[in-house]
């Protein structure tokens, strides 16, 4: 009764992301799929270099490292100053390693939004890579539920997804394997030897419902399914395209009134409101003469959450990825993230923005 | 906030484990807290072998054959009859593994309900490996709740506990650490590097509940925290000593009915009723002329779930635990697990014994 809630659960994802079910795995969550897909790599028959964007996320980044202690060939993939991998930095790093035989490269930077043409990079990587096996592999993190994703189109090998970016609960994620790869660590054999430990069905069941209403939208959905609605309360999502147009609306609000304002400053400074190259739920910004951390701090106090960096690196002040991008020092130092979602509100921006306006008359 | 929660969580883990909130890491389950523990050797300075029991989970023998495709050198530790480590088996193992600087015991066998005595045999490896540092690593997920633990007392290094076993969610355990490890993989340095993956604050709570609740009892949890009970309901639970007294009292009668059936033996043979060298929450039995498969169905059937051997190899079927206990093939084919839980009753001992007798007319 449990495998069949978990099958159900795997076949409505995959209707979803419009991949097979059996390319489907649970996983503890985005950083699980990574380094799931990034491990294989130790057991991979034959050699091969693995290299990966300066952008990636944390599970990335420390799991190159991780692969390279165990004595893997590694490189870097340059991004730009927007955080992205563009076809110039992906043909110059496979010029300069030759043998690359998997890459990774994230579809929305985490720290940025900005949202890199995987259809386009994984061509080249493809072209460049026709005398050996080679895999591609895209973190979907920020992406799925957000922006049009294409897994089958882009023709990608590998790539990981996670419920609580798309407003479903934590600890639970998914793993696209176009083909099996060869598992480093298969625990207890679950999930067909790629993922061990007991699975989370209630999890992997309301991934499938977060999936659904972010994806397709919650009331196609109730139609589709002609049953219940889920317990997390979905029912208002209108699916990717609406929810992106409106996400859209709120950030070229948000935009527009911090570029009137002479302390701040957008990371990378190129973006712009209506900029479609940035995904409209995620913005880095800056304010002159203010550390990230003190901005951080006093919007908490006054009840709104920003982060500086990911959350995931927000322990390490270095702003990896910023520096990667060639943003100053101070700017690293000054960057917050701001994030929304899909109940985020234009009441919610302005409450942001009068926050903002507050916090700059007295620091 | 969620951070406090997480923290808060942790205490109150920490405080029934009887250990510092320093030592507990979060992690997505049993698996994962093996996997974290058992890896550390990929990274770990200097050289060393690493060593587990013959009758330990599949999380750790999985690891443990990925450990030697990485060169890293293993072997095993022999069981007896019962599925147990003895102080004979450790000190034969040590005897030829001089090199030995890592040993997995687990305390309760999964498949058995073996009660392995692990601070003697903390003891034996600890006066055994003077010449080196060395670590012990206990998998405690059919422990805890379950028989008495005293993870300070017992002086291991390492040790896994999962939510799922007694009674809580899937996906969300804890690790534990007396003192800091290499970590091979720590994602985005979440708890504090060792466990990388955006928090499950809710798992943590719910795991925390579960753990008052099954250790302490769920009344004098209530009266301590004096607050609303948990979501799950907990409200009868009488704490390990109890709900211990009370599992042995049903597994007795269990245990004498079975033994009074012509066609049935227990594995292993020398298991008798009030035995407390087995965990009165495990059971396993085999029935003469049926394999294990077909009785799993025909119990299916009416409504009662067993499992042929541990849940987490029941796609292989080798078990090879039975196997390292020199249970015949016959035994090992008509294996069954029979298991309980804090809330099983009376009635559902004599429903099964009845399904059993219903099973053995037709078969």
């Amino acid at each position: 009764m449990a495998n069949q809630a978990l099958e159900d659960a795997r076949e409505r994802a995959a209707k979803v992301l419009n991949v097979p079910p059996k390319c489907l795995f649970f996983t503890s969550g985005g950083t699980e799929s990574n380094s799931i897909a990034l491990f294989s790599n130790l057991t991979r028959p034959g050699s091969g270099r693995v290299i990966s964007s300066m952008g990636e996320h944390a599970s990335i980044r420390e799991g190159m490292q991780t692969l390279s202690k165990m004595g893997k060939p590694v490189g870097s993939i340059a991004i730009d100053r927007a955080g992205m991998v563009t076809a110039e930095t992906l043909d110059s790093a496979l010029s300069r390693y030759s043998d690359a035989r998997f890459a990774v490269i994230m579809s929305v930077n985490n720290e940025t939004g900005a949202v890199t043409d995987i259809a386009s990079l994984k061509e080249i990587f493809k072209k460049r890579t026709t005398n050996a096996p080679a895999r591609f592999h895209c973190d979907l993190a920020q992406a799925v539920g957000k922006i049009p994703v294409d897994i089958t189109g882009w023709e990608i090998d590998s790539a990981s997804v996670c419920a609580h970016k798309i407003s479903g609960p934590r600890g639970i994620g998914l793993l696209y394997l176009r083909k099996p790869i060869e598992i480093f660590y298969a625990g207890g054999g679950q999930e067909r030897g790629v993922r061990g430990g007991t699975e989370n069905v209630q999890g992997a069941v309301e991934l499938a419902d977060c999936l659904e209403a972010a994806v397709i939208g919650a009331v196609q959905r109730e139609e589709a399914q002609n049953e219940e609605p889920a317990e997390i309360n979905y029912s208002s999502r209108p699916g990717v395209d609406e929810e992106y147009k409106r996400a859209m609306t709120r950030w070229n609000k948000l935009i527009t009134e911090l570029l009137a304002m002479e302390r701040c400053a957008l990371i990378p400074d190129t973006r712009t409101a209506g900029d479609s190259r940035f995904s409209p739920y995620i913005l880095q910004a800056a304010f002159k003469g203010i550390p990230g951390e003190v901005m951080a701090r006093a919007l908490d106090d006054l009840g709104i959450a920003v982060s500086t960096g990911s959350a995931c690196s927000s322990s390490s002040p270095e702003r990896p990825v910023l520096a990667a991008m060639g943003i100053s020092e101070n700017l690293r130092i000054e960057g917050i993230r701001i994030s929304q979602g899909w109940s985020t509100t234009e009441e919610d921006i302005d409450f942001l923005l009068n926050g903002i306006a507050e916090v700059l008359k007295f620091l």
